[in-house]
């Protein structure tokens, strides 16, 4: 994307913003500190991954394989559907790997009601991390007071040491929106901007993340999601700016990184990814 | 589908749920009345759509406009979002045009908490109808009193004047499946069962829809949905036994009826129809 429009993008974001919501501060002009300098080296990609498993077929022995992998190969945590987030919680008890789960999911057109209940739900079973999907056709209709105050009080309601993400559904925006809900979703309290569901056509583009990278500098994570099946399309992701990759391929890509391991350091690897990005940057 | 295949279904599926719920009377064999009598003669088509607008980036003016044409056809509801169900309700106030959300959609992988909530708000909210999504994960792993607590518990959340559709998203189901899970939304206070969510592969098929009603006879209304998209696949799912359609295409349905209805009578098209259909079932 050309520096010049995504500075325009970004301006006519924060127009409308200050209009919309004029009691917020909402910073003038993007960062200009670029990727936060724990995405490139010494990178520990599993450690980055959320290993999902969000099907509506999901059962009980694939909520278990899930945490037994996320064990296994040393994954942030496990994303599940709230109806498994109690038995997730169980069986991952002392074990380092993390729960995660998504509110208002995939279509993001609850209420901000439903969603705040899902919320205090998840984090009273355990929950140390909430994906939310934001109210997309209010994001689009411009009720951006809406779209804020509904992360607001999801955010509120998770309390500060719960992490929430935020999703956009990319798939599903013009790229000034996509700048919007990123601003809006880092000011209402958002410590992760998240690109995709997996469920509204198709997922993260490296475009995308470098957007949101770009828009959220420092001051947010970005989780590329959706469609990332392997170590390649993982590592673009990285590259682009994320810093945590929802996937359900994260067996497979873990086992790649293995394998690639013995060729060259992943020390080497990541210093010429971020070398080569610090160059997209410029 | 052979009548001697559907009782063995059948069989199947009341010797699990006598086994998982023993306190439960259960049917031991399927209905003989056929398919009731309002289905075929004199059939109001536009008096039995739900007009639908479920997708995400669905916004307020979809949302008028979608009420407006409920109320120029004859629609027996509008199906939106909870989101959008205080702002059908108000503008679909005396209009005769009831308003329908949706419960746990369109996964039903959200907690019986969160159907609940969602349930109240929407009653709260105006809604006459509610078509909750049940788990299928909980069903597939045969946790069947999970299943059916949590249909009644919203049944209960709902209270007796609103019509609880539950949605088994037959797409993802196994034929016995679909016969346990027709006969525990029936016993748990369901008034429709429905086929399917139109996000989870392909939708209504006759063949479903028929092996539903089989199977909950008089005792519950039967609502295809999923990809009817013009007048012959709604008039094929009405003849296979359903008494209610949800359709994003209900303008064209609408539409091409009345087109029709210049060359022949619908009655007459009815009787016929009814006519193949008792032909079917015997």
């Amino acid at each position: 994307m050309k520096e010049e429009y995504y500075r325009q993008l970004y301006r006519q974001a924060v127009k409308e913003l200050q209009e919309a919501l004029p009691d917020v501060a909402w910073p003038p002009s993007p960062p200009e500190e670029g990727i936060p300098a724990a995405v490139g080296q010494g990178l520990d990609l599993p450690g980055l991954i959320d290993h999902t498993a969000l099907k509506p077929d999901t059962t009980v022995p694939a909520v278990q394989r899930l945490c037994e992998e996320a064990v296994t190969f040393g994954f942030h945590s496990v994303c599940v559907s709230p109806c498994w987030v109690k038995l997730a919680s169980r069986l991952l008890q002392g074990s380092g790997v993390k729960v995660c789960t998504v509110i208002g999911f995939p279509h993001g057109t609850t209420t901000t009601l439903a969603k705040v209940t899902e919320a205090v739900e998840a984090v009273a079973c355990g929950a140390a991390e909430l994906d939310m999907v934001l109210n997309v056709g209010a994001l689009k209709g411009r009720s951006l007071r809406r779209v804020w105050e509904e992360i607001a009080r999801v955010r509120e309601a998770a309390g500060e040491e719960r992490v929430l993400k935020v999703i956009l559904e990319t798939a599903l925006l013009e790229d000034v929106e996509k700048v919007l809900a990123a601003l809006i979703a880092v000011k209402a309290g958002a410590d992760f901007v998240k690109t995709s569901t997996g469920f509204g056509g198709s997922g993260a583009t490296a475009e995308d993340v470098s957007l949101l990278r770009r828009t959220v500098g420092s001051r947010a994570g970005v989780k590329a999601s959706g469609g990332i099946r392997d170590l390649a399309t993982a590592l673009a992701m990285v590259r682009a700016g994320a810093n945590r990759i929802g996937t359900s391929s994260g067996v497979q890509i873990a086992r790649e990184l293995a394998a690639r391991k013995g060729e060259k350091s992943l020390d080497e690897t990541a210093a010429a990814e971020k070398r080569e990005l610090c160059g997209d940057l410029q």
